[in-house]
């Protein structure tokens, strides 16, 4: 029997989970519908289910499985085994790793910023370097670090939250409690606030056309395509977004000297415009220091699979 | 023969070296002039005269040393064993470990302020946590990262500059090239220059005599000592002071959740006064998710010769 290993991404909408080899390929997949509704029980159960499923189906395909990760949103406890925190699917203090014990199987669990950072250091986007970071700019911005090919998830897994770092005092405020953290002005949320300012004030931009004239119609790509097709106004809010997302990712540098930056998450979609204004304004913007290695800005290449591929890492056997 | 340790701590006017057992205890102490006006050869000649005279004293005592740990300031090379770019003492690529070769003892080389870290974090004030963070408050803001009782220097040993995270897009500019740094606001300089400005707006402020009417006479202490004895004026200094430390603490956190924070550096001699605040600063604005782990504010205790047991400890084996 060759070694297999499971990954399982436990999304909003559904719980994706893969049968994975040592080289990160995928060579079975199964999923099931999030559902919560009824408390954490039948959702355990029902990915119990899914997962002793997996596991049959590797033992037919020649694997034993040797371990299984998740990536779960919110906040976990790596140590325990547990969800303790994820508030949009209702979940406080789920022991996953205690309601599987009886698979005689390792589990492991991550948040999923994290596992997709791993996924796309191991064999994605920055493959072949041992320090990446990975920030995801969605709805919110989430961040997983990958430091010496492995996770650094801090103490007891709950830090590496780069987008709750404050980098306007007194800034716009946050979903977390804190002002001003750097997930206000690099998020499709923020993107989409600074476009409708702009928007206000430039009557004539194309963006307004672009939207059908609703306001309520911008969305994180309106400011990119206008910008590409000229649009002064549109320019205007990508120039604002580029030095905020820059400065953040500035402070991602002193802290980590990371070899590689993965963008990821919805603004991810303007690929090779997005990647080269962002490089640009690192190189432009270099902490002073000298002799400072650089960090490659890379587009994060897994994207759907990243969270099954990333999640299985976590019970591959240490480099 | 036991086994035996040097750690060396290049500073700006003398370098210090000690025979450190693996206790933490220094059992032997000696120094050397810094001197560079010559170029780097005689500062290393001189180096490695008082190394290997601590190597005979050594063995004499009956250690035998095991491994030779070097803290130096500004930029190194910890894969290379070099000291980059150390723009105080006028060192530029300077290579420790190959000149010390011939000693046949494994070299390491590591930024000061990562030493320091190390030490606090093995036998001083951060003893029994894993996972620790130390901020120096000086002229500058120094930082040393410690992950599961490792240092943590980001790639190449060049990261972990915490003081160089901007806090504050557009904020003060900084000797590093950006605007806005946490060393802007949290350095004594910083404190200094905000004291100086809130004098300049409280005529009345007892800050005035107790920097004899002379404004250049005011230091890292005048707001501290003033706001003790109740004045007004010295208290909002203190306030805005504790205001952005503890953004930027807050940003530590959310990044490596660390069991202790420690606080060094001129600022520090606050001793319970300084903690205290800081500590309630983080605790009323604590991240808002739930479920994080507390950091504790501590003081740095080893002060004089943390370098030289923290430069020391790199030699230490792994645990």
């Amino acid at each position: 029997m060759k070694n297999g290993y499971i990954g399982v991404d436990i999304g909003g909408m559904s719980v994706k989970a893969g049968i994975v080899t040592i080289d990160g390929k995928i060579i079975k997949k199964d999923r099931v519908p999030t559902d919560t509704s009824n408390g954490s029980e039948p959702f355990l159960a029902s990915m119990k289910t899914l997962i002793v499923g997996l596991i049959k189906e590797a033992n037919k395909l020649g694997y034993e499985i040797k371990g299984i990760g998740f990536g779960a949103p919110g906040v976990v406890n790596s140590e325990e085994g547990t969800i303790d925190y994820a508030t949009n699917l209702k979940l406080y203090h789920v022991k996953v790793r205690e309601y599987l014990k009886d698979l005689n199987i390792p589990i492991y669990i991550s948040n999923d910023a994290n596992v997709a950072a791993l996924a796309e250091q191991r064999f994605g986007a920055a493959k072949g370097y041992h320090d990446a970071v990975m920030i995801t700019l969605g709805t919110g911005v989430g961040s997983g670090i990958v430091i010496n090919n492995k996770l650094f998830e801090g103490n007891l897994g709950k830090g590496a939250e780069l987008g709750h770092m404050v980098i306007v005092v007194d800034g716009e405020e946050c979903n977390c409690g804190r002002r001003g953290c750097f997930e206000r002005y690099a998020s499709t949320s923020a993107l989409i606030r600074e476009t409708q300012e702009v928007m206000q004030q430039n009557k004539e931009s194309i963006m307004w056309n672009y939207c059908g004239y609703d306001i309520n119609r911008v969305d994180g790509t309106t400011s990119f395509e206008c910008a590409k097709a000229g649009d002064k106004a549109a320019n205007q809010v990508i120039d604002t977004y580029i030095k905020y997302l820059g400065e953040g990712l500035l402070n991602v540098c002193n802290i980590f000297r990371p070899q590689a930056i993965i963008l990821g998450g919805g603004v991810s979609a303007q690929k090779d415009y997005l990647k080269n204004k962002v490089q640009k304004y690192l190189e432009d913007h270099y902490y002073g220091y000298h002799e400072t290695p650089r960090s490659e800005v890379v587009i994060a290449a897994l994207t759907n699979d990243a969270g099954i591929i990333g999640a299985a890492i976590l019970g591959f056997p240490e480099k």
